[in-house]
């Protein structure tokens, strides 16, 4: 690192009670330090005089008495900190908001098509929506109002993407699929690659052609490098305002219900069916053809190897309801110490059967 | 989604008679609903009226009571079914076909050299290849017949690709490497990246030269965003007629003979030498420099730990064959019942002791 | 694979001599066959009469009296082999300089900007750097001496890049990414994505907004296809000389301490404080939120899922010490037999019980 560099991005300076009113703060919590300069936002521990910090959760705020942060936003009802205030109702909120306002300018390519793009015959872009240097629209496609697709994503042909997307450096968007409004695709993310079937004849993996397509609904989210393959028919779904996180394989002819949330590294098999609102934490999994209903939480790692019916938390592979997997976890910690019980009960009991053998013995 | 966006590739109708033959099916099962239209495929679930349907299993032979399918795929010896028929000796093989016959034209690049692509010195590319937009062919790269390099992919210096192939949009293929015929790479996919070798020396890790290549052999196909090193020296070589998905690691100097199936996620250690035939199921992994012989398949999350020796199933870290697995599995499900057995063991064999012990004494 | 395709690359040949010195061969080490030539390095098992080989292991002596290689890199102290040997005081040093010799000349751009890079508006690229094909450069970024970007790499807005690091093809850096002195990025790489955080407010998941930046500091690696996440706020931290697989997750906030080793497929979860020389192998990953101390070593799978406060080697989920891990996978692979042992005890205590009653009864 060359230490001597410029910061790139001097964030703008603020004052406490502007922060306060793009935070939420009700307006009986203004304070005398209401003109005190803000410049940036920070952890506790990173904090300066000039930043603001935060505090969601009680346990951390024992934490405040050794920041050197200059104000701190906190919800409702919790002990006065020893510096400035921004007291909120929703403390998530305002921190999303703050982090907003001092997010620095992000490079966007401008409204229209550079001169490096290459644009199929018939494609239909929106004035208003943008293709960075060495993008690829290809014939057909629809690219809606306010969009961006950036620099060296590739659009094939016949996509139809909607309104204010965001299509992330070097993506890719297979033939004919489908994006929603506000979608966003992270750098290098692959959607309508073509899903994973072969049929064993002559000796040789031959194809299943991959005739379907990939749907991506309203405000779905794809992370950076993951794939999301296209259906053997129909389509693969990701459902509305579902969240994918980095490298994660979402397998041909998956659907997803609205609102999900898919950690990094989770890899689901063919034909998944996910309902809404379900959860999978990092590296978790799932085998092909399984139900998962709506409102079940699978933890890291855990692998669903049949249909789960009920909503809730679930852990393990095969992944098991949270207090049955756990008692068999707890278990599991136990097994040295059993193994030491029953090499004890083993004694214990030929002693007696050695007492008893004497007993008839003597009796005999 | 705009709901009232255009369907934008309608299939081509046909007859069922035609379909028939595309399928395969005897000629004595033609019948007087030969002439029905049918425009497309769709599971049973999903079909139409207009569209044909297929089932592959006898459980499944149910579903078509209720199913608006206007005609399945079926094979020889099943029930009747409610709707017209497709009968065919080898249904996997006749749905592939059909498939085939409505899979929607694909985006291609035309045979010749776009524009806008970067061609090296002394690159010999055949004229029925194709070189799409932005991509880069390196210097002393040859480019076989009818192969395809699409839009943004990197073939490097001095790579050899042999006929037919196609190189996924954004893929690369590092130096030396060497690709036969008819081998697939899908986005993304890394071909000849250099190996993870270092040894530590003075303080840091220093790199060990990785100066081998990487050989796909005819067939083999590649998934999205999967990693094939570049051996330290000689090559890593994926057999014949191979298929790896989405997201694997095959790390340097790995061998495999033909005809193997890897599935998404998978990870391969350095050196690991898989015989033909082998098959990793999802997330599958193994360690450095195992062997694993012809014919073994590893289930979801196996890892190998040491040479595999004998073909058949293998599940586990460390994966075991499958029926010591399965015992394994069974035992520990059982454990939580244990400890309340040794409890109630423990008890009893205390009160047998207390009773000697009372014998003991009443005797003494 | 057309078998008729000349060698691409043939490596440069040389003398045996040259190659001690070379190796850093003690001088007294020359023989009688100084003047032998080779053409290249190989396998034990894959050597012919013009490749040189090497041994570090004394267990794999013995085969070199089956090796056809024309002469052996070896350490001192070991058994004369049959053939001439280049006898070294560190091998792995020695190995790497003579690969390193025999390294065919790779791809590079030249330095400079290649006509169809796009450079954004006050970039910064020193002389002796070099931008290739279709790579672009985002406005206000600064590029070091000697550093290359290869073909298809994005450099976003503001990103500053020291000396002599290589950007590889079709990789990412977003805005204000900040990389140290020849830093390696293999391709596809993606820095500095938005980190995954949202919220869930009004019916719908709210995104965190990610506003902190990636730094990779001095001889940081990074694998192919691998994403490091920008953090929330400050920075996610790669520290000097790490070196990290393809594949591998580090999501936002993470930091590294110097010389930490990460294998393929490794994910970090949010806020995972890692020490100084902290080892990851295979498909490992982390809780949120979790500190390892620096020296610690965690094996394939295994998954810290609380701070690590000792250095040495951790296996299994949750992570524990070896030695408790170890004795874990004894007690769960001895599981069956216990069935059995368990159910023999049973049956002896009811019988030693039926007799206790047949006792009473008889003396009742």
């Amino acid at each position: 690192m060359r230490s001597d560099a410029p910061e790139p991005h001097a964030p703008p300076a603020t004052t406490l009670d502007h922060l306060r009113r793009i935070a939420g703060a009700a307006a009986g919590t203004k304070s005398a330090d209401g003109g005190l300069i803000v410049r940036g936002i920070a952890t506790i521990a990173d904090a300066g005089p000039e930043h603001v910090t935060w505090i969601a959760e009680k346990r951390f705020a024992s934490a405040l008495a050794t920041s050197r942060a200059g104000a701190v936003i906190m919800p409702e009802g919790f002990a006065a900190p020893p510096m400035p205030a921004i007291v909120v109702p929703d403390v998530e909120a305002a921190i999303a908001k703050v982090l907003a306002y001092f997010d620095p300018v992000r490079e966007r390519p401008v409204p229209g098509i550079h001169p490096t793009a290459v644009i199929g015959a018939g494609a239909c872009i929106e004035p208003t929506a943008a293709i960075g240097a060495q993008a690829r629209v290809g014939e057909g496609a629809r690219i809606g109002a306010g969009t961006v697709v950036h620099p060296g994503a590739h659009v094939a042909a016949n996509v139809a993407i909607g309104r204010d997307c965001s299509i992330g450096v070097n993506a890719y968007i297979g033939d004919h699929c489908r994006l929603g409004d506000r979608v966003v695709l992270k750098p290098g993310a692959v959607i309508g690659s073509d899903g994973f079937g072969f049929f064993y004849r002559d000796g040789r993996h031959n194809r299943v052609p991959q005739i379907g397509i990939v749907v991506l609904e309203d405000d779905v989210e794809i992370g950076a490098n993951t794939c999301v393959d296209r259906a053997k028919v129909s389509a693969t779904v990701i459902g509305r305002g579902s969240k994918i996180d980095n490298l994660v394989q979402v397998a041909h002819n998956c659907t997803f219900g609205p609102l999900c949330i898919v950690t990094a590294q989770v890899g689901l098999s063919g034909s998944t069916r996910v309902g809404a609102g379900v959860v999978f934490a990092g590296q978790a999994g799932t085998v092909h053809d399984v139900a998962i209903c709506a409102g079940a939480r699978l933890g890291a790692r855990a692998v669903v190897t049949k249909d789960i019916l009920a909503p809730g938390d679930y852990l393990g592979f095969p992944a098991l309801p949270l207090t049955e997997s756990k008692r068999l976890s707890v278990a599991q910690r136990r097994l040295p110490e059993l193994l030491a019980t029953i090499k004890d009960l083993t004694r214990r009991i030929a002693e007696l059967e050695a007492e008893r053998t004497g007993r008839r013995t003597s009796s005999g």
